[in-house]
């Protein structure tokens, strides 16, 4: 059986205090992990801990950066229910918590009724007109996108070289390098990976936004194939923004949403 | 002084183990003290504790319904950080958990500087064109319409009488029936008060729609005056639905957002 690098990435290994694992190279902006990835790192011994497949609302806090290295997790059930099993995790190192995590976790059925949707995917042109976001674009080093594979809407694409559009708005294609399909917690990732839709706000500086709070529902499994994704920040107040995202499968469902409490990058 | 209704609401006592407090009668829908009310109840305890004045994100997993009557409440400290205190906190009753909290707290400038806003207070017209919203509608008895001052747009109003306007949206004013000034902590009460948006969807169930998780992001201190609020559903899948919440204040300026992961009622 093929070892994909986001399983060999997300793995945590029980011990007497609960988890322990190692945050690998490779899932960073300039050397601090995705928040999408840290994220699903602690969902995934959540899930594990809760005996739940699927990770259905996760909210995260973000204490501290965290680098590559060894790590401890922590999971506790709050309360486990007939449909969720309400969990809190905690990732650590050194006994400094990193992160603080929230979540209801339980089942999905292979295939989601879709009662009343009100959208549908973004509008991206097919991958080999979308623009390849690389390791490296504007002042950041994404070791992230080189895991990835994530195509920008071309009139999304060149905030990163300080042309925004004008709209707060990302859009794009999201598949793992490796071919790994896309499950739940794949989900956790890919709705923090695209560069922030503030980036293509005017007149605002475009450096490291830092993820205060961020939430995912999740809503389906996905169908085979990448995501086609949105993100949106309509609100910069007082340094802070929000960017909700949608991601949506190759099928046309929707299949998860997101929101960020962000800080805007100082100069 | 003059007492407020909703001070008296959220008042907290401290004890040796945390907090105790009772919830009064009349902050319900049908016995079932209002998520929003609760919300506030957690985050005052969480407030005074971290000694922070604002609640800035907060989260809140509802765990069983809370009636009328004494609570504890626990209020602890994950970081206390220089711009944000994050804090978890917990209401119980009897030893059982009823609700479980993780939010950050802060400070919020007198003015908030509105760097990008996408967007402005929704189209609702004014309060004498608007249908205040009563304690009995439709199937419920909503003892919390009571404590408030809700007038729904004309045009949202009618799913209580079992004519939802085709779209998953709900808009109104809100402001309390005794003239309290609306502060950060009302924000979340507000956030959680208006009739479902989902209530205006066709041909679903109107019936309670149980929160399982709920996220209020306060961006700014209210200005005087009433706020105008939209909430919006635009995916019921699954039995699922979100719904999407923008508060704006009397001088046009957002306030809060919030985003519910609530479950469709069942027959």
């Amino acid at each position: 059986m093929k070892a994909y690098e986001f399983d060999e990435a997300v793995c945590a290994t029980p011990d007497d205090s609960g988890w322990s694992a190692t945050v690998p190279d490779g899932w960073d902006i300039n050397g601090n992990a995705n928040g999408g990835y840290v994220m699903a790192l602690g969902a995934n011994a959540m899930r594990a801990t809760g005996g739940r497949a699927h990770p259905l609302t996760v909210t995260a806090h973000y204490l501290a950066p965290v680098t590559p290295g060894p790590v401890t997790i922590s999971a506790d059930v709050v309360k486990q229910g007939r449909r969720f099993t309400t969990m809190t995790g905690s990732i650590r190192r050194d006994g400094r918590e990193l992160i603080r995590l929230l979540g209801a976790f339980g089942d999905l059925d292979p295939v989601t009724e879709q009662t009343y949707v009100d959208g549908g995917p973004p509008d991206v042109p097919p991958m080999d007109q979308c623009i390849r976001r690389t390791p490296v674009g504007g002042t950041a080093v994404v070791g992230l996108a080189d895991r990835l594979n994530m195509w920008l809407h071309p009139d999304d694409a060149e905030a990163l070289d300080d042309r925004p559009s004008g709209t707060g708005r990302t859009r794009g294609w999201f598949e793992f390098r490796d071919g790994r399909p896309i499950d739940t917690l794949g989900l956790l990732l890919a709705a923090d990976s695209f560069p922030p839709a503030v980036f293509n706000i005017p007149d605002l500086i475009r450096g490291w936004v830092p993820t205060v709070e961020f939430t995912v529902h999740v809503r389906a499994i996905p169908s085979p194939g990448p995501l086609s994704c949105s993100f949106v920040t309509r609100f910069v107040t007082g340094g802070v923004l929000h960017e909700d995202g949608e991601l949506w499968d190759s099928a046309g469902n929707l299949v998860a949403i997101s929101r960020q409490y962000g800080l805007l990058a100082k100069s």
